[in-house]
């Protein structure tokens, strides 16, 4: 029988949906240059250091005596160390490699690791939110609490009020850019521990992060290895979305209650399940992902990420001179925009696409508390950002 | 809470409980050169037309122009176009590019489909049979049922004797390297028909299939659409066990049933779980893939097929000469050993990884059946491949 729980999901997912739509007005219009500064993808090519590292990989693979087939399930340790040495020990992070579980981008274990939880725990997720999160769970068939984020409080959530097994918290946040600051991102990590609570942090953005205060990893917080699991991403950070690499780290203290009260530790059953659902990561992924750890490599995609920075401040700096509410795109590639009076943030989406040819994605697609937003990301290229910024400019002065 | 069905499992996936025992032998025996006819990777390269197609889309992730960010979730259209011309419809078989779901290996999806029934849908399972089916469900907490398959019905299952709603078949077989005929697989479909029950086909042996009167896709019988999702990877193929690649099909026609009797199609509920909790494989995997339905790659390929066959046979000779009673490894790259004297397999592993240095995989490992067999590859070098049973012959020969 048919798990009766997808058919309580929304027909489409969100890209999925803005997509089509875009595709349709193309081919309605197709003349007009649409301009996407809606869906997160990046737009500036691999770097030096990565495709001398990739080229290096494929000559390996045509020869017998350097080929590799399968690799470990729990990625090459060649990158799990370079990564628990440069992204956590370097930083004060207590973090070892054997904790680094190396997958195919962060998309699949942000939805893949609540399959860890049993049925009936209750997760709680920001409003608005990534939809992966809350589709993944509702595809389970759990309970959702919303933890609304609002203007007025910096889009920081509130802790829940009721009891909940895991909340998933996404800092820098998409969709709305804004950060937590290290007093509140210790509220969380005390909470958990006190209400026996898990949370999944997902830190894809951590790269765009500028301010010197603002915590890069949720390990910088005192007791978060005990309740936290992160996901982070070399996807915006190098621009690998088409070659799909991420990891997520798992540490050894990490434990959840059986029904029965007993604390069961997750990195084992995390291995379990991984070794058991999942082959690795392409080798050449993985060898392009250890070429961004060397002085070349980590230079060149912090220009990329620079890059990227700058077409936020532009976009921002833009918005805000005709008019508009802005935030986010300081510590992050994403500008989440108030959409003047509050209108539609659908009707937004089409008349801005209609009139002005860029693409946002609006906000309600990201829970209810996104209704009256936008989300635009700093990942296009210059030019097609500054033209997109004159449109939208010439668009909203003569409205 | 825990999801407590992750408890019921045996603490590791079998292969890397053979790695783990494989490695601790290699420590205490440094000087000894152990070779692997356990695990089923590959050995030989990547062929000339794969390595260029890789270092061509390597130099396209150099440029802006022709950089690839994300792709469609359910992979690029020239790759999806290629597999249902060249796999499916100059084969006679009615399956259109929109009906394949391109993944990073048929390891994630078998894996994985099971997501879309329900917690208390039945699961069929051969026995023995390649652990993930059964893993999968068990960490979903389903009921499993297993088909008993004997080697005086030359590996065959029963049709099962209780209602089920899901069955995996998986030829040619792993372990047993047995084959179904076209009337076998027929009978499975007119029962999945009868009884209202899918069939997830595992093919991802199918390159391996010699003789002409053995099916090759489940769509070469008749009523399969309706009833049937089938796997399929280029690990074997085309020797991608390190670059992560294969792909699913699920027919617009195949449906299962709601509890309230309604028909609900699997393909949207697939797409939404794709594009939800995945994001698409490597581009320069899907470019890769694509090379092996030009003539060069498809002659390519074939000659490593044929090597490993080869192999097989001399396996298989070699073994049978010993007075062995073998199976599979004609249209396999797997060979089904009964041990002398139906001595248990871990027993025999334990004692060919100590006397002759090979590695195979214990019978038992794949379920109660399996016990009194292992399992032996075909994918090893030729001269280790030789080396090895040499070692075997006179392992048994002065046993």
């Amino acid at each position: 029988m048919i798990n009766e729980h997808f058919l309580n999901l929304s027909g489409n997912y969100l890209f999925a949906e803005i997509a089509k739509k875009v595709k349709t007005f193309r081919e309605q219009n197709p003349q007009t240059d649409v301009i996407s500064l809606g869906i997160g993808d990046v737009t500036q090519p691999l770097c030096p250091a990565v495709i001398e590292a990739l080229h290096r990989a494929v000559d390996e693979m045509s020869g017998g005596a350097t080929f590799r087939g399968y690799g470990p399930e729990q990625g090459y340790d060649f990158l799990r160390e370079a990564i628990a040495r440069n992204d956590y020990k370097d930083r004060g992070t207590d973090i070892s490699a054997d904790e680094i579980f190396v997958n195919d981008g962060a998309k699949s274990d942000t939805g893949n690791f609540q399959e860890l939880m049993s049925a009936d725990s209750v997760v709680a997720v920001t409003d608005p939110v990534y939809p992966v999160y809350a589709d993944a769970n509702m595809m389970a068939g759990r309970r959702i609490v919303k933890l609304p984020c609002l203007a007025e409080r910096q889009f920081v959530p509130d802790l829940p009020e009721e009891p909940v097994d895991v909340v998933y918290l996404c800092y820098p946040n998409n969709p709305t850019g804004t950060v937590l600051r290290r007093e509140d991102l210790k509220r969380w990590v005390d909470w958990a521990n006190e209400h026996g609570a898990l949370i999944f942090y997902d830190a894809a953005y951590e790269a765009f992060i500028t301010h010197p205060d603002i915590p890069r990893s949720i390990y910088e917080i005192d007791g978060a290895r005990k309740v936290a699991v992160e996901f982070r991403s070399f996807s915006k950070t190098a621009g690998f979305t088409g070659l799909r690499c991420g990891y997520t780290v798992v540490p050894r203290d990490v434990t959840a209650k059986t029904a029965a009260g007993d604390s069961v530790a997750l990195h084992p059953l995390w291995k379990r399940r991984q070794s058991t659902k999942f082959n690795g990561t392409s080798y050449l992924s993985q060898c392009a992902a250890l070429a961004i750890y060397t002085e070349e490599g980590h230079k060149q995609i912090k220009e990329t990420v620079d890059y990227y920075l700058k077409n936020a401040r532009l976009m921002r700096v833009t918005l805000e001179c005709l008019g508009l509410r802005v935030y986010g795109g300081t510590d992050a590639p994403y500008l989440w925009v108030e959409t003047p009076e509050r209108m539609p943030s659908w009707a937004f989406f089409e008349e801005m696409l209609r009139e002005a040819h860029v693409v946002c994605t609006p906000g309600a697609g990201f829970g209810d508390c996104g209704e009256g937003y936008v989300r635009l990301t700093a990942f296009g290229e210059r030019s097609a950002t500054v033209k997109a910024l004159h449109r939208v400019e010439e668009w909203l002065t003569n409205k």
